[in-house]
């Protein structure tokens, strides 16, 4: 059975970024602090360390009930029985994940613009990650989404968006009215001084503006 | 039902030391010469460009009905419905990857030492590849196997045995006796001037030391 799924604040790590010793400190504080999915990304190591990471990492979404997703890597998901997946538009085909994954894992999917979120949906997706709504220091190279195509994309469709890219404490006001479920963060907890109130102060920011 | 295989002749494919513009043409080439399994290895594209490699290459190996395997990912493999994964020892490990992959698709898995080799039996492999036999600029940072390792190995083992890492003319001659099952080639067919003869030359060489 697929989980239900808050996607109210989610996660994404970047080991590149980290403020705290290890990637496991980073994903127990942020989840203290309420984050509420979270999603493995590891573009630099192999196979074996992406696995024995997410092992890790699983042992404490677990331990709080939260959903572990992992990016890109179908296989590293499906051996270390992760709840779900998320593809970007240089990754797998949707539609390909959907059937190696069957359909009680949760797939994610990236999308920059209307034409892409209707095709993810087609696909398979349970929920789409819209943006990048901000050029950030952690994708540099992604396509850049205007909040009148995420308005266009949230009417368009009916699965869970969580928009990404750029959201931080400054931005997040702008998605005030926009419908969206959720913030999907990189930065703004995993490099913040402090991982749990980073969190907690987000979520409640996007309380308010929804 | 996994299919039967002639492991006599097994091309690794490098992108970065092919002699042809296209990796399909040096595929389909080194299948004329006698390629009897090609392993596909994309250590640099993303997901999605290995995929599509990967759907391009196995249109020429089932034109020569030639087993095609998949380096490393998984999930790559199930997406193309590949003959077989190989896996290294740094990638997941051998037996989640056998449970990912159910009974029916080759698992290879690469051993360097008589150690490697039983857990890599252990853990479901269809066939080994032994190595590396010698220091190559394909893999620099690999361990070294000796000939008398590779004994052992042969010994202990019933599964299929294909040596790699630095096979070529020159060091084939070395494996009299071994009763090793093929070699597996990166750059001695892949970077050769003559993708074909060099694939036969390496052929007939491989049958009169066997």
């Amino acid at each position: 059975m697929k989980p239900s799924v808050d996607y109210t604040l989610y996660l994404v790590t970047d080991r590149d970024l980290m403020s705290t010793p290890t990637l496991e400190e980073a994903v127990e504080q942020a989840i203290r602090g309420g984050v509420t999915l979270v999603q493995l990304r590891e573009k630099h190591a192999s196979s074996l360390e992406f696995y024995q990471t997410a092992l890790r990492v699983k042992k404490i979404t677990d331990s709080y009930n939260v959903p572990l997703i992992i990016n890109d890597r179908v296989d590293v998901a499906l051996a270390v029985d992760a709840d779900g997946v998320h593809v970007g538009q240089s990754d797998l085909p949707a539609a390909r994940v959907r059937e190696i994954l069957g359909p009680d894992k949760i797939l994610g999917v990236s999308a920059s613009s209307l034409k892409e979120a209707l095709k993810a949906v087609e696909d398979g997706a349970d929920y789409l990650g819209v943006g990048a709504m901000f050029a950030t220091g952690t994708k540099t190279d992604a396509d850049i989404t205007t909040i009148e195509e995420l308005k266009r994309i949230r009417q368009a469709v009916s699965v869970p968006i969580v928009v990404i890219g750029g959201i931080n404490k400054q931005t997040l006001p702008l998605f005030a009215g926009t419908g969206i479920d959720g913030i999907a963060v990189v930065s703004a907890i995993i490099a913040a001084a402090d991982v749990e109130k980073a969190a907690r102060e987000l979520k409640e920011l996007f309380k308010q503006i929804t």
